[in-house]
């Protein structure tokens, strides 16, 4: 047997990260496993947002934009990310959306490389990417008069890079963990390879910052961005957040140049004047609110760094995953449940993702109504339907992987998920 | 003499719509004049954001999405601002920034031009319009390889669509109050006469919905959006919106198809397919503690409904402003004020603006170490600098008007304004 309930309790025990899980405000009565869709609340965000709308906005009104740092949140929140995905301080902002900072630097790298490279024709992703990623791609495609090219799977990557059609690839974008397989890609390894072919890399760290050590500079890839509200536990479509290879900030205007974007915005002038480096990826007026919000998340996983940080984060990760996963395998035997997310540490993120033919949706609900939190993803005519897991180190325990299973055990060995999925195939609404 | 302070208070006494400044929480013993940049925090925000925050994320996390409403937010705050602009529901949406905003429906402009009228030149602007708008035009220009032709002054608009060059005309993009001089255009005429000639139209609504009533659709605009931080009250850095008039909400991609925009976004396919109408214009994750500081905000507004709604609001606002511009003419006179915004209430937003050749920065802070809430804009080569005095109808009393000149007079008088200067000119820093 893999570990018995006592066993995990006793590595709870032992787990240096544990004090961790005091700076979050958990739903009560629930073993939440989708911090990967929507990060718990942290204990400090209340507080700290009812010091914003009740004395920043409500008393001192325009003066915060000067007197509580409000103009200076995109920069300040961002030299935070910078430190959580391996890049320096004044080279990435918090901005906007996910699929909006997307649109700015594949519109940036596509220009860069018809002045660079020009009649290159390819962006190459993978079609199990995050679908935004892909109609931003769709769209920047279009503008260009590029092809939006997808593999079918991550290892398809190096073919698509290589031979004839490698000369031809402009840009290509990934996200490093993915959403549905929770597969980890190799940042090194396929930005070299995009390198050696003359083609820039976007990457996605939606489902990484926070989760895992992220080497954004040490794996010379071009552009970046992320999302706020998961790992980073900013709150319910928290700002996102941008970052360009310095080499690259300066080189063009991002399409989206609104003034907090300019060089002097304060100076009102007619002409846009980028400013330098990556303070041009600004767009409009910062959304305060969220961006409050979004400082406060961030916080809570940079204090790990007196613990071990992100490293030691990702060893708990990579054993709860582990955990999980060997426990599923030996106690929910004979309920049609594959594994697809990798075994292998070093390609796996933090999610533990299972297939199967029928039912995904209702046994997920069962779990719900058992207060074990995950999530569904439909499949298509290329993946099956998904049970997705995610384990956030900041404040998941190992107990709670245990009795997940247990759940997950019951569930399909009683058979309730049968009524869910009764009650949804005859529902009269 | 056009009115005594007692007289001020006599008309407050008298307003119907003084019960609606109880909505707001507003701050200590200041005069708040600058509604127009930052409005003032609802009594009702701080509640629903800890609601949000403490119930809806940190107990319910993802179920709200659905159990709460998350996931229509931008359409239902959509419907509650299309009654303060003159359009339908279902027909517009809070979304992202006004920047982002404009650069959605700005390039759909470009683009339909592009396919219907193709080989028209330029987009036409005043030089004056918020530089922002400006800096976006000049992207989206240089995408679709269009000119952006800034006209000095509103009355030179006319020309500009007019014999040989209007036929050039691809769009007429316009603030419809000026956010340096208060103007007020004529959203009809201009449209009729951009319609004339082939162009389409782009109104930016920032200094104008809210404050006054719009009829974009009686108008007969193609596209416009506006600020959810203004008039709208909805907190520092709000959701902005954006309306699309359905004749062209279907007909073209906006460049940035994000998920939220998608016909079916939870069917997670990788082709995007845009959703019909207004829905297209979404992007990504809504920002959902911002849209619900904007749906408190937008409350207050429609708060006035039943007292006459946005005709009364109107009255009152030109009343303020013609009350402030009367009592600084007849009280203020000798000291190089200029009245910069227009007298007639045809011409007039909901701001008194007044030029100064020098001194004019100086004066708004002598004025707000006395409580009276103005700001500054500067001027350049072709406009002075400007003291700027919004007028939200919704708080603002008149006493409050007459107050506010009464330390602008003293100020004046007294030269304090000179010490600001003298110690704005010799700061160390």
């Amino acid at each position: 047997m893999t570990m018995s309930r006592d066993q995990a309790l006793a590595l709870d025990a032992k787990d240096p990260l544990a004090p961790l899980r005091a700076a979050f405000s958990l739903p009560p009565g629930r073993i939440y496993l989708d911090g990967n869709s929507l990060g718990v609340l942290p204990a400090a965000t209340s507080q700290r947002l009812r010091e914003v709308v009740e004395h920043e906005w409500g008393t001192e009104l325009i003066e915060s934009w000067n007197s509580a740092g409000w103009i200076e949140q995109p920069g300040r929140i961002g030299d935070k990310i910078a430190r959580l995905v391996g890049v320096g301080p004044g080279e990435l902002v918090a901005a906007d959306s996910t699929s909006v900072n997307l649109y700015k630097v594949l519109h940036a790298a596509c220009a860069m490389q018809r002045a660079d490279r020009p009649g290159r024709r390819l962006i190459v992703s993978e079609r199990s990417n995050f679908p935004t990623d892909l109609y931003i791609a769709q769209s920047v495609a279009r503008e260009f008069g590029l092809e939006l090219k997808l593999v079918d799977a991550p290892e398809a990557l190096p073919a698509a890079l290589g031979g004839e059609s490698g000369a031809e690839v402009a840009v290509l974008m990934l996200t490093q963990v993915n959403y549905r397989t929770g597969v980890l890609l190799d940042m090194a390894a396929l930005t070299a390879a995009a390198h050696g072919v003359g083609a820039l890399t976007v990457w996605d760290l939606a489902h990484s910052a926070g989760a895992l050590p992220v080497a954004l500079k040490d794996c010379d890839a071009d552009f970046a961005i992320g999302c706020g509200y998961k790992y980073l536990n900013g709150g319910p479509g928290a700002p996102a957040f941008v970052w360009a290879h310095p080499r690259h900030a300066d080189r063009f205007w991002q399409p989206l140049s609104g003034w907090m974007g300019h060089a002097a915005p304060f100076e009102f002038t007619s002409d846009y004047r980028p400013a330098p480096g990556i303070g041009r990826y600004l767009c409009g007026t910062p959304a305060i609110l969220g961006m409050a919000a979004l400082e406060c998340g961030v916080d809570t996983v940079l204090a790990a760094e007196p613990l071990g940080g992100l490293a030691a984060l990702r060893a708990k990760s990579l054993a709860l995953t582990d955990l999980f996963a060997n426990l599923v395998e030996e106690r929910c035997t004979g309920h049609g449940l594959t594994l697809v997310s990798p075994r292998e540490p070093a390609r796996r993120g933090s999610q533990v993702c299972l297939a199967r033919d029928e039912g995904a949706y209702a046994i997920v609900q069962a779990l719900i109504a058992r207060g074990v939190v995950g999530d569904f993803r439909a499949g298509d005519a290329q993946v099956p339907d998904i049970l997705r897991f995610g384990f956030t180190p900041l404040y998941t325990r190992f107990v709670e992987a245990w009795d997940a299973v247990e759940h997950l055990r019951a569930v399909l060995e009683s058979g309730e998920w049968k009524r869910a999925e009764f009650n949804r195939r005859n529902a009269v609404t």
